[in-house]
């Protein structure tokens, strides 16, 4: 998914930004490392400097995103083992005037966890502890570095899952998912990190470790300062330990794909299954008939037959996990059997899988619609926040303003689709091209931001703004909002050090 | 409940603090309201001040708090009807350096809603208007002066209802429970404020209107500054509006008194109830013999029988709120069983409601404790969070060491007991005394407090600080926690007009 506009539309902002704001930052030098050395065992120094210098290979995961679309230039990445030894390099680069991009798995979409130039890397992987579970209260406090996945490991014998699940769950680390205020799969179901995270320990941008890590679920003693540091992808300190409430593990999942014959049902269907399924609804996902075909197309088996997607408009995907099969079941079939026993029923058919392997494959389509879009073209994809109600519109929309510009036929824009959370009102718009244009993405930006603005919508739902979005900030944020963000950050990072370049424009 | 010893503990720390940092706060004078009439029809100002003076007593409901605990010497009240006249009223107490005091319901317990001296009150209850709803999202709009009750009322026929509930329902508002993170009884089920207010509107202490009212779930461009004002108790600026997400009605609710031989059964059980019950769990709540015996001397008719409850140590109410009533009767019934057939069972008996009434009756021994408690004596009231294995012997601690002081008896402190909320971690301690003296304040300050501090507790769990607990804010805040809640209110307020003396030491 490598997307050179971006590249482009990110150099024009970094030299716009040389010129007004950003104070000047200083590289590290060979004294800053064996200033560095004194404290840090070798192998938590990884540097191109003197007096062991590495080589710039082994700084190349560090400086590149994992789509290799952002690529920083630094010469250091620090791994500390410890919060004391975050705060020491911390201070040292402060005094210094030197740069710090905190990275935890570098699975963003923003380029928010790679350098803009040489800034230091401060790579938290190797705090990878958890500090304390209670399988009573379900509170779970972990070093910043614990790998989202192997924390799920950590508290499966304890009947307990995180709040949170992503794809990149494998490599992502907590104290990333904090920091983006990570969205994911269960957001529908447990709620945003602003609920679930209940305390933070934070290194700020001179050293100072705010100690905020409590383990209570409530505290009404003062403004709750860790929330600022909830989504603000590292650029007012770096998250060096969590607390986090977790969930009791469910009992039972099951899902459904829905074949609906018209998108105007899908909010009709939302109301209706939040209702019959209540507390059991962990999932309400949507996808078009372009994203459907696209996904079929490109490799996913056909869960559902020829018959039961004849006619379909759209469909959408939904799951329930709960404590207790039997009655999940029924929830779930009493549903299915409104649904179909109407006179004018919402659906064509539902497709319920009866096995582990069923419902892994139904799954499957929906998130097999990123892969197939990558193979069926180059894809310029917006992750946005908008009214329910809206999802088709926005994506007819952007297709009849391309028409209109010339732009649907098969050498330029292939498909417009949409498919997302519906749940979370979370549009994932995509236009698929055969090649990245300057006249497509003249066309579609600021377009497709324009619209979302319409709406009071969100240029960004959950992938956050990184590098990649600060111009369009402002499409979501009144100038209020930015110029408080920015004399937030100016409190915190008076120097400008910490995570340079990103979130703010 | 009124409770001299905490004037003057008010009146000391207001000595203090006049001495120290507040910056010197003019009175409202006859310009004022002058200028304030150009804009604001004459009902929305009550003044003791010319041109048509108002009897003070039309004040009085606005300058004490319902306790009668907190008393303020406030000239003037402003009933501001719109967001704009709120703006065009702070920017003139912002010129002239005058003292504001949001107050929503006046409901608090810390003294944070009424003046210390002669502020500005400005009042929200005018502004009453739901703005809209969403029925498919769930996402409400509301200014901040609407009753939650009213609130939830207008929700009823949507089949939503409101992500809290309070004792104080009739009379709070959205904005006040905002500003003071309520917590209340739904909080186990649907988490804290901070995760389901999705949006505000504020109005800023230089009358700056800080539009963040977004009815979006997801929404990850930039720092989420309105956190900041959920809990700030009015400090930081007047939330004029609220979006929340609400949640689906539940169709069916259940509950069930259990009598446990032992406290150290609470946590097991705890444990065992959310693995059975999971996602109907909605309430887990916790007292002692002695509160116990104290709800039914004073009148709470005996839900229980004598057999049921000889040998109990202690009780946990229980609640399921669920979709389906056959599923949560056989989730509870589930539960109840399986704890009688246990070798060594966790409780001695349980009671489940039958009928409505049964389950208010059960409610009821709960939610009497408080009434009991006041016709039994004077009421030393601490609302902390602590780890919930430490419940009981926070309640045994502060009893032996007022048995060591000489003060358990008859004509001092007759009870020390303990009830609250197991679920959210959040301990009432009682100290139940004949009469308020200053050697058992003494006995007992910081005594709490420091054993708060110990287990990392919080000294408010729900209450919030209020200019109740200012001077203790420091047992559950660090150093540098504070200091940077210093910082956030100097940029916000940097004139310190807004709630003057409260949260901040």
């Amino acid at each position: 998914m490598f997307v050179p506009r971006r590249l482009v539309r990110a150099a024009t902002l970094s030299l716009r930004r040389a010129h007004t704001s950003a104070p000047a930052l200083n590289s590290v030098n060979a004294e800053d490392i064996a200033h560095f050395s004194k404290f840090l065992t070798p192998t938590s120094i990884i540097s191109t400097l003197s007096p062991q210098p590495s080589p710039s290979s082994e700084l190349a995961p560090f400086n590149n995103d994992w789509m290799n679309k952002y690529h920083g230039q630094s010469t250091t990445v620090i791994r500390p083992r410890s919060t004391q030894e975050v705060s020491e390099v911390v201070k040292r680069c402060n005094e210094r005037g030197i740069g710090i991009v905190p990275q935890g798995g570098n699975t963003g979409l923003v380029g928010g966890g790679v350098p803009i130039k040489d800034e230091l890397v401060l790579s938290l992987g190797n705090m990878n502890k958890v500090r304390s579970f209670d399988p009573v209260s379900g509170i779970l406090v972990a070093d910043a570095g614990c790998v989202l996945e192997s924390l799920s490991e950590y508290l499966a014998p304890h009947n307990h899952i995180m709040p949170l699940d992503l794809g990149a769950k494998g490599s992502c680390q907590i104290g990333g998912n904090v920091s983006t205020n990570a969205g994911g799969l269960r957001l529908l179901r447990y709620g945003s990190l602003h609920g679930s995270v209940l305390g933070l320990e934070v290194v700020l941008p001179d050293g100072t470790v705010l100690d905020q890590l409590s383990t209570l679920r409530k505290d009404n003693t003062g403004y709750d300062l860790k929330q600022l540091f909830i989504g603000a992808e590292g650029t007012l300190g770096i998250v060096t330990g969590v607390s986090i409430l977790t969930a009791p593990a469910p009992q039972s999942v099951n899902n459904v794909v829905l074949a609906l014959p018209k998108f105007d049902n899908v909010l009709p269907l939302f109301t209706k299954a939040k209702r019959q399924l209540s507390e059991i609804l962990s999932a309400f996902e949507f996808f078009d008939r372009t994203a459907y075909d696209l996904a079929v197309k490109h490799g996913q088996g056909r869960a559902l037959n020829e018959d039961e997607t004849e006619g379909a408009e759209c469909f959408v995907l939904l799951e329930t996990s709960g404590g207790n099969k039997d009655h999940d079941d029924e929830k779930l079939n009493g549903l299915l059997e409104n649904l179909m026993e109407s006179d004018e029923p919402l659906i064509n058919t539902g497709v319920i899988s009866q096995t582990p392997a069923q419902f892994s494959s139904l799954w499957a389509i929906r998130e097999g619609i990123t892969e197939a879009v990558s193979k069926e073209g180059k894809a310029y994809k917006y992750d946005i926040s908008i009214p329910l109600a809206e999802f088709k519109h926005v994506v007819d929309t952007t297709r009849e303003h391309l028409r209109s510009k010339g732009l649907m036929r098969d050498d330029a824009v292939k498909h417009v689709i949409g498919y997302g959370h519906v749940g979370d009102g979370n549009l994932h718009l995509n236009i698929v091209a055969t090649n990245y244009t300057p006249e497509i993405e003249a066309a579609l930006e600021p377009f497709v931001y324009e619209l979302v603005a319409k709406y009071k919508g969100s240029v960004s739902a959950e992938h956050g703004v990184g590098v990649m979005k600060t111009h369009a900030l402002h499409y979501s944020k009144s100038d209020t909002s930015i110029e408080w963000m920015k004399r937030i950050k100016q409190i915190f990072d008076p120097k400008g050090i910490m995570n340079p370049g990103k979130v703010l424009p």
